[in-house]
């Protein structure tokens, strides 16, 4: 697992090399069909990669974008109105057959569909119109990380590609790639800076802490719910952790119960709104008594609070819609180290198995 | 809240007979304007009941619906192509500031807008097109009981009425109501048969075993993820314990190795084709050390497995699209009765307040 982590950016910079016709392709038939809403489809990890991708299609395209429930089609057999649908399916495998499922029955009824994976020839790349292959190499780890990090690239490619600037009928503003384009050629550099920057921190005191608790939480907004949702399953599959992943607003509506001192709790919190909201969230879990540790990105240092030494800043200018792709190194990184000190292997987890096959 | 917990089949009854003519307004909008897709925002408890919504709107008129992520509109500013959409806004105050702009954004956009509150004159009951007002009275404990099941029991009177049978082009197969109009009108007898078939079993043993862990997981599928999160989030708020739910196939995709003998579980197994899925991995989890809890329909009573003496059989026959409106009573009085054995205030739980304003 430790391995494929430091694989990452030569993975990408593979899959923003080699990828680039298909993703051009799936980008121009996205811009051609004009799709009047998205639903992405995957199961776990695949799921915070879907998480991610809804944030762009909405944030970036103006498409209402929601996650596929694939048991209305696989378990309850119902038939939806796919016409004028864009459907995505994540899978690293390729063989999740709900997700297969999910793609078919799409694509049959008039949706314009789109496979990410890592397996070029599987069921799932055979089933979708267009294909964007991860190009992550062979992943051994039971747990996915570059597998993981690749099918979020894939998804920023697609949409910064996709973003021509585009007016909805009837309103004023045009929506624009926001700073996706500009800052995906500069990946496999900030993911290597990344790699450099966070390995001590993630695997010293912070691991510590975790590897001492059966709980803990995690939080961010928007764009890295997908981060905090990931590193929470990270440490719930390798160390057997109760790691609970939350929308810092979501937490507000109940699960804030939960925090206090003998709760580690990690907070991914980007520059700009989405930061300035969160420190109102840390703020707030700090009066229970939680001492929260923070990943975040350059304004952290310019900060001067009883939370910066927790923090690790990554020292990378980034568009905040691009900063989970390094926002996931230091949650990986932490779940490995945890999993290490807690006597599992985080390769090969209790009870799971690379592929699983639900329907 | 175990008094408000005894006013829900009254709630329920108050809400078929006096709402009816609401509903059918707004279930002829649907049916008129027929959205192409929808959306359904909502927080916390309310969250939950948009879970359970989305399977409705998808099985019975087959219209592709996702839950909203409110930061979307209110963090990035972002504009959404609304138009053709459905918009539905749950919140039992009728005060989360994030759901209220969703929908009022969502209407001047061109989506036909519906609010689902327990306070008619609030703030989102006045910028949606249509109000489904739930009449659950007063809610004075901070954990929402009766407002989450008559706001399941609205969103099931919308999608009944709305789901005239109606042809997708294209397609052969049309979509029927299925057991939803039928089963309405039976809900507040199912409910009080509920109320008394499970008060003694959810605050016995169970709540013993629940209540000496700080940790548990809370298992369904379809229509009862909804059950899952919402039994577990009442865990959370109002005992502190880490209790996820999950959908079982997303359970099987790494969480499933949290399971183990030390971790109570709950599972809600409705009759079908649902519950003989869940079957399969109620058998894996079993072979964790997990000895699961089992709240099921009149299916349980005929099955003989050493799961039985764990086992509470629900004597309600009832679409499975309507179960999760009784089997949310066993979780709520689950709760309440682990609150109180742990020490907490379960009507004031430690942190929270009844109306959450985040934006």
């Amino acid at each position: 697992m430790r391995e494929e982590i430091g694989e990452i950016p030569a993975a990408v910079a593979r899959l923003l090399a080699d990828g680039a016709a298909e993703t051009d392709a799936a980008a121009a038939a996205v811009r051609t069909r004009m799709p009047r809403w998205a639903s992405i489809a995957g199961r776990g990890t695949s799921d915070h990669a879907a998480t991610y991708g809804r944030y762009l299609l909405e944030t970036r395209l103006g498409i209402a974008t929601g996650l596929a429930a694939p048991s209305v089609s696989t378990v309850y057999g119902s038939v939806l109105d796919w016409r004028d649908g864009l459907v995505i399916g994540v899978s690293q495998s390729g063989r999740s057959p709900d997700v297969v499922e999910v793609v078919e029955r799409a694509r049959s009824g008039g949706s314009l569909t789109i496979a990410v994976t890592n397996e070029p020839t599987s069921p799932l790349a055979r089933v979708a119109e267009h294909v964007l292959w991860c190009r992550a190499g062979p992943e051994r780890s039971v747990a996915a990380t570059k597998t993981y990090v690749t099918s979020l690239v894939a998804l920023a490619g697609l949409v910064a590609r996709a973003s021509e600037p585009r007016t909805i009928p009837g309103v004023a503003e045009s929506l624009r790639a926001g700073g996706l384009r500009a800052g995906l050629p500069a990946l496999p550099d900030v993911l290597e800076t990344t790699l450099d920057a966070v390995a001590a921190w993630a695997t010293g005191a912070i691991a510590d802490e975790f590897s001492d608790s059966d709980r803990a939480l995690v939080v961010s907004r928007g764009f890295n719910l997908a981060t905090a949702l990931e590193t929470a399953l990270k440490l719930k599959e390798t160390a057997g952790i109760f790691a609970d992943g939350y929308s810092a607003a979501d937490l507000e509506h109940g699960p804030v119960a939960l925090a206090g001192p003998a709760i580690p709790l990690l907070a991914f919190r980007p520059d700009g709104p989405v930061g300035a909201r969160m420190d109102g969230v840390l703020d707030r879990l700090e009066r229970t008594g939680a001492r929260p540790w923070v990943v975040g990105g350059p304004e952290l240092v310019r900060r001067r609070d009883l939370r910066r030494a927790r923090s690790l800043a990554v020292p990378v200018n980034l568009a905040e819609a691009l900063t989970p792709i390094p926002f996931a190194i230091p949650g990986e990184l932490l779940a490995e180290a945890v999993a290490v000190r807690r006597g599992h292997d985080p390769d090969a987890p209790r009870g799971l198995t690379k592929v699983t096959l639900t329907r």
